[in-house]
């Protein structure tokens, strides 16, 4: 596969080719290939178009070839709706055809096991060879609106819009669809992209960044087999389009219907979670928030601040629309003076003036949009929630109407929340036709501003970011592991694995070792105190359990008393283990945090940070990031654990050196970059000191990477 | 308002009144008082209804009368619409025509600020004295449809069904109606309670629980005044039918809307939690969600067990619900291998027959039909979930008719998910007809599924429930209370707030005063070692500050030792300090936790319990109870906190004595219900020993409530 993941070509072909073949074309009206050559004809599509077919002489009224070798024209795209077991021989036909690009329908693939899986394999060789760029197989086709070409077998044929979406579901394609035909969205183009033998979601995101005529992008995604270029290049789009995302088998029971679904391996959705937020991507838990979000973006622009206004004809709605905002860590905007006044000198005197502005029951359509105009004006509003309830003296269509005004020509997004049923049906639909995104309950609304100003901080976020490479030893780190792997080892010792971090300039404490007590007091007068000894052994492995390790030792007379004491104990419990010495290394006081990193399969290097003891393994307060990291990112996950007051000073004490700890995990990101066979890396415990006082890893480990088939 | 509070009479005149004046009736059709009188003439009710207002001699073919008191026949009810400032007026002519209940919509009252809060309460006392239950005022009105009885000025009628609201919002209300007249529910009684100047909540609550017209209860809620009563009545309703509400002014900035809205104080949230919880109240976020849930619980019976059967067309929906299940703790049910074979002979080989089963994209309504009735008899599926893509293969109609079948007959539960837009408008109205529950997303499906079987669990454990009253020496803590009292303080000692704890059974540890060195040493010997020393001087309030606290002494040696640099450094410190001695304190080991109680303005006494220090601190890891706690209560706050595991022998430690703990939180939260006069308890630590050694509060601080005017 790996030769046709480096094809860059041909999607112009794929998504606007000049000419379509339909191979496995039908005039049974209810066939797969029948509905989709229909489709296409009724797209509008403007090239040529062939159905193929050795069965026909004609279908839909036009002229039908045996094999698509037969046809006379140039073909650009083929779309293969022929059952699985001829797929590979019609593939071998459109190579010699010269066909550039092919949507493969036909299911019976991977997805009905190893068998299939094997075809599949095959497919992809016969493609790589000729050069065809393919999407699927067993998928849904491919929608291209403004080439007004539809080559799917869905029922809805959606209209054009901004929206362009990829799906690895063929039947959530289909309620996409189905929703998007019972409100006013289009889209842009619409993917279904099947068992992904050649393009995957990476190479969409690639195409669709640059195409004009989308402008969000929504993603079904079961599970990622090139997680890394998925992230690299939804980073690049998320700086210029939103993408929304929604991961199926989140949790182990949906990851075991996913895999039973379509042989996708799913990812921990930890480390998803932390892939898509680095990577800029809006993931969303379901659907319907999916659609919601959808529906925001494609219709709003984005927010350009933080403040949130709320304007509602019941005081109920406000309220919900007030604790929704603070759910989402979204401000309600704090109005200027002059807006209050202007409010005030429109509203009736029972009318709230601040935020939430209540318009109150009897508000007409002129009240809320004088209301409306007057805060979008204020400087401390970025973007507008319009409630509303069916109070017996509201008129709702009038309000309805009044809000339509607001859309396209807004500088700052509105949506609304018209919250019933009966009654609100006629005007939602107005509001929807208009463009205004209508959600039936306050929450929803607010939800979407939320996921809008998020997005925006992201963009911000990712215009500044930039990763500076830190001075570091590489060789030095080349000598060790080198070492290590001539001695057959994939396990670090712990002082093999120190060396690499001092490499890679992360501080460990000063340390040596010592055959007998004088040699130890001058090892820690050299060091300085308090020191930490403990017995060195070739045959004592847990040293704390024979008494092997004295913490914190003062003073020269604390270490003889100390040595003396260790000695007879570890004697006393293993009479027979050799006992070379003891090391002794500076007592390391601070803040214990742990920082590893391991591979993910999809994803790669995956850095992970959480407080020492109890909270890693209780409290399970970690945060992972993947590499590489940028400064901003590191600070983020050393910000977004539940402990972080502990790092910053809490009960009294001083705040610790957050800024070196930052600067470790950026340095073990850049170290996993760098050196791809180290596999695994744990320092722990990392002491945080005072601030200004550093940072230093007491304990290393690290395995490399075996020799693998 | 108290004499108030104790009026049990007259909801069967508010509810089913023989007969009724609408005093403020108006013969403009737009008026309140035209549309309420209009309402009820048009739901049909069949009493005597007589219209009040001097200005008119007949309204909509009624004799008017001038006054109330001018109506010949008797009144049991009267509906009053006149403006706030004629509100005490009309109800001193209803107490003098021995009107027995008011429905007072007009506003103008505790709403408005301090004048109306005044006339709010004078209208209470009004009422009071001639022994009116009043409803309202500054309310929509009530309709119970089984007395054919709509007393509110909303548009929308509700049609008859077993759902009961009440609103503390007029404009949540009207939402709920509009919302109704949308799909297929309807409602015994549809209550807007206003201000609650007398009927709140909690009386609502007692009367409905016993109406057999009702089968669920939803409620919107800003704020409670008397918020036990209310949780007394919830509890004793939850057992018999569900309750489902909605408590809008979750967080700070909802709060803030909520208090500028109605005046209504909003408790801490937290608190409603817990209290909702123990009550048995389903507690929903939003507006949507109390929608999602009343639909069910209206419609379906109650799942008996635990396990989730989902059935769909399309694996992504699956992927979905099994998603949702995960987030809810629901499990998948487990098929009996005679299930899977039923399902393998009735289904088509592409099939998935574990769960969650897909039919797979052809599927018609038969296949449907088939696998759910196949689930439905698997013993271990309490519930099932039917999902449906449109596929272009998919009778989505017959589909939905088939699934109507199960509409009020099926012992288990089952809920739709139909996922899409147009093509899904028409069966869904079917199924909705039916009363079958169907849900835009399977999540949503998935969650009211899981609110039914969390409230059987609920009912289950309410019938278990027994608060037994454990042994106390009661006189002892009211002679500790007389003295502090007697002295004019609110603050206890530490020795008398740990007098308070060993009679209530909780354990202190031993300890003593000695004013020398000798006594210190016999007063150790007798409590036994490890022990604590610490100063004792009336001058020092902090005394580890000044060195004066040792902790862990484990001999006389050390003691002695102890005793005097202890002594020294303080006289260092604080050289004008007068010291009186040292108390000497068993030293006790354990794993530090919190329990502690607070009187909350709402709901009494709220124990609180967490583990120690930064846990509590920094973690906000603690869990609320509101008293009286029954033991499995006690026991789910002990687990429910996230470091529990710390508690069970994590990290290689022996389990601690959670029996123990148990015990003291269930003491605790019986001092608080029989001392109504301590205001507030702290244990800190608390220690927690090894399972079967018991645990030990080291330190109590205790206040006691101040005289109030």
């Amino acid at each position: 596969m790996t030769a046709l993941q480096l094809l860059r070509f041909q999607m112009r072909e794929l998504f606007e080719p000049a000419s379509v073949a339909v191979i496995g074309a039908s005039q049974e009206s209810n066939k797969v290939g029948h509905i989709i050559l229909r489709n296409i004809i009724e797209s509008g599509f403007r090239g040529p178009l062939h159905p193929v077919n050795p069965r026909y002489q004609e279908i839909l009224g036009l002229k039908c070839y045996p094999t698509v070798t037969d046809v006379p024209d140039e073909v650009e795209m083929a779309v293969v709706v022929v059952p699985a077991k001829f797929v590979l021989q019609v593939m071998e036909d459109c190579g010699r055809k010269g066909v550039k690009a092919a949507i493969v329908i036909s299911a019976g693939f991977k997805e009905v096991g190893k068998e299939g899986a094997e075809l599949e394999s095959r497919l992809g060789e016969i493609a790589q060879r000729y050069g065809i760029r393919v999407l699927g197989p067993n998928c849904l086709g491919l929608v291209n609106t403004h080439h007004h070409m539809n080559a799917t077998f869905a029922k809805e044929s959606p209209k054009q819009g901004n929206i362009a979406i990829s799906s690895q579901s063929g039947a959530i394609c289909v309620v996409i669809l189905d929703w998007a035909a019972s409100i006013n969205i289009g889209f842009s183009k619409f993917i279904s992209v099947g068992n992904k033998v050649d393009l995957d979601e990476g190479q969409l995101l690639e195409f669709l960044r640059d195409d004009p005529y989308t402008k969000v992008i929504g993603m079904y995604i079961e599970g990622t087999d090139r997680g890394r270029e998925f992230l690299h290049q939804a980073e690049m789009t998320s700086r210029v389009k939103p993408i929304i995302a929604l991961k199926a088998g989140r949790t182990s029971s949906g990851a075991k219907a996913a895999s039973s679904h379509t042989g996708a391996m799913s990812g921990s959705d930890r480390v998803y979670d932390a892939a898509m937020r680095q990577a800029g991507v809006v993931r969303v838990k379901n659907i319907e928030e999916m659609f919601d979000l959808l529906q925001a973006f494609s219709t709003m622009p984005l927010p350009q601040g933080e403040g949130v206004a709320i304007v509602t004809n019941a005081g109920g709605l406000g309220v919900m629309a007030a604790d929704a905002c603070s759910d989402h860590g979204l401000a309600l905007a704090s109005f200027e003076p002059a807006t209050v006044e202007e409010l005030r000198s429109k509203l009736p005197p029972a009318a709230s003036l601040y935020n939430p502005i209540d318009v109150v029951g009897d508000a007409d359509s002129q009240r809320y949009d004088q209301a409306i105009r007057t805060v979008m004006k204020d400087p401390n509003v970025s973007c507008v929630v319009a409630l509303l309830a069916p109070t017996d003296l509201v008129d709702i269509s009038s309000v309805a109407e009044t809000l339509t005004a607001f859309a396209g020509s807004s500088p700052k997004p509105i949506v609304t929340s018209f919250v019933g049923g009966k009654e609100m049906a006629g005007p939602i639909e107005m509001l929807k036709t208009a463009g205004i995104p209508n959600y039936p309950s306050p929450d929803r609304g607010i939800y979407a501003l939320a996921a809008m100003i998020e997005h925006r901080r992201n963009m911000d976020r990712a215009e500044q970011a930039v990763i500076r490479r830190l001075e570091t030893d590489q060789d030095m780190v080349s000598d060790v592991l080198r070492k290590v792997r001539a001695e057959g080892r994939l396990q670090l010792s712990e002082a093999e694995g120190k060396r690499i971090l001092k490499a890679y300039g992360i501080s460990t404490p000063q340390e040596g070792v010592a055959k007998d007590l004088p040699a130890a007091l001058a090892l820690a007068q050299e060091i300085g105190y308090p020191v930490v000894m403990k017995v060195e052994s070739p045959d004592i492995a847990h040293k704390t359990d024979v008494g092997g390790v004295v913490l914190d030792i003062d003073s020269p007379e604390e270490l003889e008393r100390s040595y003396e004491v260790m000695l007879s104990q570890v004697r006393e419990r293993l009479p027979r283990a050799r006992v070379t010495g003891v090391s002794v290394q500076r007592m390391i006081r601070g803040r214990e945090v742990i920082v590893g990193m391991v591979r993910d399969e999809q994803f790669g290097p995956v850095i992970t940070f959480g407080l020492g003891g109890i909270f890693v393994e209780i409290m399970k307060d970690v945060t992972q990031g993947i590499a590489p990291l940028d400064n901003a990112e590191a600070e983020r996950m050393v910000r977004s654990i539940r402990a972080y007051p502990m790092l910053t000073g809490a009960r009294g004490r001083r705040p610790g050196d957050i800024k070196a700890l930052v600067d470790v995990i950026m340095r073990t990101s850049q170290l996993a970059m760098e050196f791809p066979e180290i596999e695994e890396l744990e320092m722990n415990p990392v002491m945080v000191g005072d601030e200004g006082t550093g940072v230093t890893a007491v304990d290393a480990l690290v395995t490399i990477r075996g020799e693998r088939q």
